[in-house]
């Protein structure tokens, strides 16, 4: 995870959002992910603030900045870095895919800000808005169908921030595993009930037994799973026997 | 990238989902990563085929699939993935962050079906929906807000899931593992043998039911032991129910 200084220094910027629910959307992502400072440059709705779709996010979205001018939203940041779908245009700009770009962004968190720069839903962002730019990333997505919902490209930049390296295993205590007797008890019981049943036959082979105390083995019962089934089986056997 | 094979093998999974804006804004993700299998388990408003968010993804749409029940709607998958917020309740499953997860995936779906599931979006996915999965992934979100919007959350795991580098083959051949089908299966015939038997009680409660097919999930069965479980626990049902 991004440390709280770095997220600190991270602004979101959406050029000319038109659907106010797409800002809400966005600003939910954000607050997943701990990054607080969105910027908004002409969003097409003045009336942004109060959309339903902000869920848990309302006061950040109360916060968010609304500038005039691309130049104005990114005054302060020493690198500019915006979203795009594009690939085939000529561009002028250093262009890498998220996990690359993140690199370079982790590192510029450390001591400035940075400015993440979205584009409007239908057009991205201009040739006037990459100007900005010090760098562009895309999200590598499939040739037939690039362009992504703009929530949706929001929260994965962030998550891929947010990723850095591989998460520590989890720590999940392995739970006590049962003793041999344990899986030799449920093996006797297992092998009775299906002597009983019929579904093995009264002189049983050796090699039968071992065929079904290897199949509990393989089930790598923990402790307490295997009380459970030591005790279900001797019910189906009780039943059988009485039956 | 997922190759065109693996990314066949996935099947996205939503259950019970409120909002059709939301199908459609996956519908686009999953196009956007050129994952084109949906499912939808009682989808609460049945007009979700011509959803305006869908955009580019219409006949991805079109073509998801309708189940009445969980069970129905993964019966073909060998490998079940929950995803979930919940990081405190007491879980019964592997829980792994999704980094981790997406290298089991992965794995998976080098030879097998993989589902896929995400809940509402207000509830996500209950106890007995998670009795059906093998695992459980989370995406790593800040504890002040963990609950992702939906399209969110499966744009930024497939995402990941395209990310993750190929991991190497495994060595030691892998058996083969049983559907969810052939789970739920053994699950039914021990049931009914516990009822028969007096184990559990009649009115079986759902909750029962639940800890029964999770105890059979952890149970990490192959296929050709799932196929001797269960002809074995038939044979003690018939037993039980003859006599």
């Amino acid at each position: 995870m991004l440390k709280p200084a770095e997220r600190d220094q991270l602004r979101v910027v959406l050029v000319r959002t038109r659907n106010p629910l797409n800002i809400g959307a966005v600003a939910r992502a954000m607050s997943n992910f701990g990054v607080l400072k969105l910027r908004l440059v002409e969003p097409y709705e003045k009336a942004f603030r109060e959309v339903r779709s902000a869920v848990g996010a309302v006061e950040l979205l109360k916060r968010a900045e609304v500038f005039e001018s691309v130049a104005a939203a990114v005054g302060d940041c020493k690198l500019v870095v915006g979203a795009t779908a594009v690939r085939h245009r000529e561009i002028q700009h250093p262009l890498k895919a998220l996990d690359r770009a993140a690199v370079d962004i982790r590192r510029a968190l450390h001591s400035h800000p940075v400015a993440l720069m979205f584009g409007s839903e239908k057009y991205g962002l201009s040739v006037d808005d990459l100007s900005h730019c010090n760098l562009l990333l895309r999200i590598p997505t499939r040739e037939e169908h690039i362009s992504m919902n703009l929530g949706h490209a929001v929260a994965v930049t962030l998550y891929e921030l947010n990723r850095t390296k591989m998460s520590p295993a989890a720590k999940s205590p392995k739970k006590p595993a049962p003793t041999a007797d344990d899986l030799e008890r449920i093996t006797g019981v297992l092998v009775r009930s299906l002597l009983a049943s019929g579904y093995i036959k009264k002189n049983i082979e050796a090699s039968t037994e071992q065929k079904i105390r290897r199949l509990v083995r393989r089930l790598t019962l923990d402790e307490s799973d295997a009380e459970v089934w030591l005790a279900m089986l001797r019910k189906l056997l009780w039943k059988i026997e009485q039956g």
